[in-house]
């Protein structure tokens, strides 16, 4: 696996259970997965030689984020390593123009964007679609970071005086953000999760509600559009699509990720089968386990570092009063808003789970 | 822990997620703990200066099995390291002659039994009790091994000439075999997980359901003889008491394990909290996480190593096909009826998860 970082860790954690050595390239050995005792091939995720060491000790190469060298996986591939998912399916989750390009052309729903080159772009494109708009950075965007919303002109110059490359795209009135989390062997078979609801907060998905309070009829065209997405663009292991809910009720998608992914960690407890196993099982081209729920509900909260320097493992004592809670730690050092963990809770009722779950998160950080 | 085995492994993976390190103690790195990524320290159970070194870089130590020289620990509780559970409880799982003295004398049912030097011992107790009697070695025994079915004096002269130590006991007629897990930590807090049922072939536990197939009273019966055994013996972390249920519905004490025990490989996926999770959290004083069922029943089968070796790893793909079923494998190498993992099977009826674990468990081992 390239990427060494909490999804490589439960990724570790689901290989025990098969009884699969997993070997993760990062840069350091304090990342969370090598601290949880994954094999380490140091290398950063752009270098090839790093990649092909790793690639000699494995049947299979795989990845927990998207900030890889696509020519340099597709160099391994042509050296004959098989790398799941493809650089081809992965160049969706890198690059948002490409995604949005690929994905329009086939007809799948992606909202009104274009490229831009200077501020009349933007202006022209507003001229059309109305202000506010918002701008994107085509790749290396996460967590709120390299999105903006523009609400003139002016916001846009400023923007962009910043000097990355940007996109701009319509301002869709959203009124829930939900994650549909897909399995896709190479056979392929396909196991799609119930769809998740994510709630973010200044761009950070802080909380995950499974199932997504929305409809059945959606969640069953949610579902739908996961399975021919993943389809379409052939991909093998763990694919997120996340997508807005309009008020409308239509679906836009907003982005893809090709690997496990943070909107699915209530499937460790929360489904049969974690996505952590079924990415395994995936791109080793094993069977795919039941992604059914265990419980009525599941969710989770992220525990993000708060203020003041907290380590939530000195915290446990007061989290883990609550018998029904699940922590899952990342062995992460503490930085403010620094993802350090999740805590899980499957039951019977959103709003008493979501209470447990924020109550334990919140004495994991609080000092 | 002292001990790197497929108990170690399985607290290892819980570790990982309360971010706690597990350090093991055992002779060779290619342990199943350790290869799962357990910090490794060389040395053997009986060696003090590797327990010390072992006690040095941890906050508490615990072990994974019983055949730990017992003086040595408590020379380490001594010299001040933290030891749970203690010696004086684990007197309990290491001398079978110690524990139905201590017990019985305590009240708690034991099953009539007498230490003994010669055959003259045995046959005099036979009078009392009657032919067949069991022999047993008080120490050291398992799978089968230092227990001996007598049905007269000849069979016992050919026991007793092997060499060993050894005990008579009454032969009890057994109509079930049960297991009671306590979690109690150092605070005097305790959970009890639903009573599991261990079917036992050739001496070897081969089959698990939890809840055991028992009455309703008999099986409060049960916990709460659990309860009053951790509370008398003083134990910290899970305490295993091994029943004998006899026809009239009687319980009888057979074995104490003061450790994660094989019985309790369900509570993975078929409790809230594994006995992994509450073994640490008890050792660490952490306050006990649910032990209710996830589901309506749980089942485990072992893997056992079949008469020709194969590796479990290269059946996944035909163990898998079932969705349903949860695989262990322990990172152990094949040998003849060696537990090399177990299967898992949460669901609402216990033939047909029996039927599913089994199938996945003999795909794993058959040629």
């Amino acid at each position: 696996m390239i990427g060494g970082g909490q999804l490589a860790r439960m990724t570790h954690r689901a290989a025990i259970d098969l009884g699969i050595a997993l070997h993760v390239m990062c840069p350091s050995a304090d990342e969370p997965a090598p601290v949880a005792g994954a094999h380490w091939v140091a290398g950063e995720a752009n270098d090839l030689d790093a990649m092909r060491r790793l690639a000699a000790q494995v049947d299979v190469v795989t990845l927990d984020h998207e900030l890889v060298d696509n020519r340099a996986l597709t160099v391994l591939v042509n050296e004959g390593r098989p790398v799941h998912p493809s650089p081809g399916a992965l160049a969706y989750a890198q690059n948002k123009h490409v995604a949005r390009s690929r994905l329009g052309e086939q007809g799948f729903p992606v909202p009104p964007f274009r490229s831009i080159d200077a501020v009349a772009d933007v202006a022209r494109f507003a001229g059309e679609y109305g202000w506010p708009v918002v701008l994107k950075t085509p790749t290396g965007g996460y967590d709120g970071r390299g999105v903006a919303i523009a609400p003139d002109a002016a916001a846009v110059e400023e923007v962009l005086a910043a000097g990355a490359s940007w996109m701009v795209e319509q301002l869709v009135p959203i009124a829930t953000e939900i994650a549909v989390l897909v399995a896709r062997a190479p056979s392929g078979n396909v196991a799609v999760y119930p769809v998740i609801e994510t709630v973010q907060v200044d761009g950070i998905c802080t909380e995950l509600v499974m199932p997504a309070r929305i409809s059945p009829a959606l969640s069953e065209r949610a579902i739908e559009l996961g399975r021919a997405i993943a389809e379409a663009i052939d991909v093998t292991g763990i694919m997120a699509v996340e997508l807005f809910v309009t008020d409308d009720e239509d679906l836009i998608i907003n982005e893809l990720a090709t690997r496990p992914h943070n909107s699915g960690h209530a499937t460790i407890e929360g489904a049969v089968t974690s996505q952590f196993s079924n990415h395994l099982r995936a791109v080793l081209n094993l069977p795919l386990g039941s992604t059914e729920m265990t419980g009525a509900v599941a969710v989770t909260v992220n525990v993000l570092g708060g203020p003041e320097q907290v380590e939530p493992t000195d915290r446990l004592a007061r989290a883990l009063a609550d018998p029904d809670v699940h922590v899952h730690l990342y062995g992460k050092t503490w930085r403010p808003g620094r993802k350090l963990g999740h805590v899980t809770v499957v039951g019977d009722d959103v709003d008493t789970a979501l209470e447990q779950a924020r109550r334990a998160a919140a004495h994991l950080t609080l000092a």
